[in-house]
């Protein structure tokens, strides 16, 4: 009799983190693509651009001039989703929206406030993240540490998201490589949930009567991978690791190439990264995103985002362990992706390849920019 | 002083069905946009396309051919994400995706087995739903209920998740008008969260005292909904209502013009629905299909889809109340969309304008269909 196989036949994966499923029909991959192809995106950029609002030394659309910077560059968003004081939203506004039903369970809404900044990653408008030095890539970490203390020493704020939207497929309105950082009055619902699976997983851990390094979920799910990688190739979902930091394809990825960096060791959040960290951690991601780029020969599209511990001095701040993901929306070729649409959207997310296939492939790269070899 | 105002200033408001928060940022509408402008969509289609694998008569790319079918016609997806039968998924087949952490909970899998349809709404190419004649409409109503009820029939079976991929922006890949079927052997993620919330709705309500009528979620949200509209105009969700359904924009809508048509009165999935409510749902789907058309005279692209009990047996057939949400991605014009991207995939869903100024939108819209007005 026939015996199941992870990429013949259909099955549901949990993500711990987010506690949710992921539906995976590996044997879909087959069927052919007719629908929307993808622009492919434009190879060869100038170094400066004087037409576009990141580069050194031009005027924004606000009026406002870049500095004639030199490495990052960090300055407030001119069309922030955010600001930093606004009047408090009382009951009798609340009655507005909602009229007879203010204070019921169905109508619960909060005001918001926060603080939204772009940062440039180097004054140059050519160079991705791959592309970039490895000095230049630790100098962003830098910035991104020294964003994330500033923004502590403001009590409105409890938690600050960093980003990057990486390509006009997934939204970025400026080929430009920056990043964004918004910070909120709130702890935003997808660390809110990682955070609960953090905690529950510490209380039944602890309960055990287990130590502590033993009781943190991604310092257990990192070591699991570390073990199962060396015990199985077939089980091997890492990319690239070194001392400090590894990145692979998590076991529950929902993007066809979705990929998580973490850190080996207990790491609240980015300020409390070491020079070797930081070092590590800029040697993961240029060698992961050169491998991106390697799989379909372009500058591979992703939204990328750190993970980390709500602000010093919030009740959770210690649970956290600091990670980076990567939902990366390409699936066949530069041009044509996945579409996490009807079914995804209404019911599971659902995904074709494996993680185990995505992450040979990832594994299976070069670690040399295509752009730097030779043909 | 100031007065905060929902059509200026950040706010969170909560789905009550995933319980999940949106940020609402409705200020960031005049932000100018420079990104990703889609393709316009092909407006003029021929009535037959002999090269469409979806119309009456032709042959789909397995071989198969279509029946000479004169209204709707289902079929099986010959892409299946599920199959029906397939081999069990044992320890020792979990054992190689998860090397020695079989067990763990943080290597949690499953096998997962269904069905999967394709819905032609009609043998016609060029007819979407808002084109089709109401009784054309009821039709797909009534081809719903014949499918849930053959699933129904199948033991391996607990949801039938019923949607629609409309435009290619949706992913959508054969513009022949066409819904879809996937019917699996677990309740997925999404309803799954909203059978969660029914339960725990009821379970409050039900301690009060109160009696059963008034312990449904969405009873209770579309009577308040129905009283909001009536107190004030700046809190009127409502597009398009009569005796059994309601459109209306959900409080807590993330995509720009989000709709959830719910029933009145409780009914918990699509096979209970009498004639009149049949009609009357045709009418409301017809009607806001044809608002949606109008907004930017183009064919709105969206995905769709229905939620309900999962089949009768199950232990939470009772608490579900039929419903459909649609996802439309446009926001400022055809070409140029909402992309819920970094922030919202790791941090929150945004938005842009107020669920009130959509349902305001909406509402101004014609209920002619643009292709029929004379211009
Ligand atoms: O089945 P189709 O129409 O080929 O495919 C479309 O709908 C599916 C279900 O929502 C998605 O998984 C696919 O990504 C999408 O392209
Ligand atoms: O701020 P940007 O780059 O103009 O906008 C982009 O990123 C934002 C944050 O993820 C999203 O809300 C927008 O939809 C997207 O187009």
């Amino acid at each position: 009799t026939e015996q199941f196989s992870f990429s013949d036949h259909s099955h549901r994966r949990f993500n711990p983190l987010t506690r949710s499923w992921v539906l995976c029909s590996p044997h879909r991959a087959k069927r052919p693509w007719l629908g929307q192809v993808e622009e492919a995106s434009v190879e060869k950029r100038p170094e400066y651009d004087p037409e576009c609002y990141l580069c050194p030394g031009n005027k924004r659309a606000t009026g406002a001039q870049n500095d004639n910077y030199a490495s990052t560059y960090v300055f407030p968003n001119d069309y922030a989703a955010v600001h930093a004081e606004q009047p408090d939203c009382l009951s009798s506004t609340i009655a507005q929206v909602a009229a007879g039903n203010a204070s019921s369970e169905l109508f619960q809404v909060e005001s918001t406030c926060g603080q939204c900044k772009v940062v440039c990653f180097s004054p140059r408008h050519d160079l991705t993240l791959p592309e970039l030095e490895l000095d230049a890539i630790c100098e962003i970490v830098r910035t991104w540490q020294h964003i994330y203390t500033q923004l502590s020493a403001d009590p409105t704020i409890q938690y600050v998201q960093i980003f990057e939207n990486k390509g006009s497929m997934m939204g970025c309105s400026n080929p430009h490589p920056h990043g964004q950082v918004w910070a909120l009055s709130e702890v935003p619902s997808e660390p809110r949930k990682e955070i609960e699976s953090f905690k529950a997983f510490k209380a039944k851990s602890t309960s055990g009567g287990s130590d502590d390094t033993h009781s943190c979920l991604l310092c257990n799910y990192v070591k699991a991978e570390e073990e199962n990688a060396a015990a199985s190739e077939t089980a091997n979902r890492i990319i690239v690791q070194n001392n400090s930091f590894v990145a692979l394809v998590p076991f529950w990825a929902v993007w066809p190439f979705e990929t998580m960096i973490a850190a080996k060791s207990h790491v609240e959040d980015v300020t409390k990264l070491s020079a070797e960290q930081i070092r590590d951690l800029a040697a993961v991601l240029k060698e992961l995103t050169c491998r991106y780029d390697n799989i379909f020969q372009c500058s591979f599209p992703y939204s990328m985002g750190l993970h980390q511990s709500p602000i010093a001095g919030h009740s959770d701040a210690d649970y956290c362990h600091f990670h980076m993901h990567f939902y990366p929306p390409l699936l066949r070729s530069a041009t044509v992706r996945k579409f996490l649409v009807g079914f995804e959207m209404m019911a599971e997310p659902q995904r074709d390849l494996t993680a185990e296939q995505a992450a040979s492939r990832l594994r299976a790269q070069s670690t040399t920019h295509y752009k730097k070899q030779k043909l």
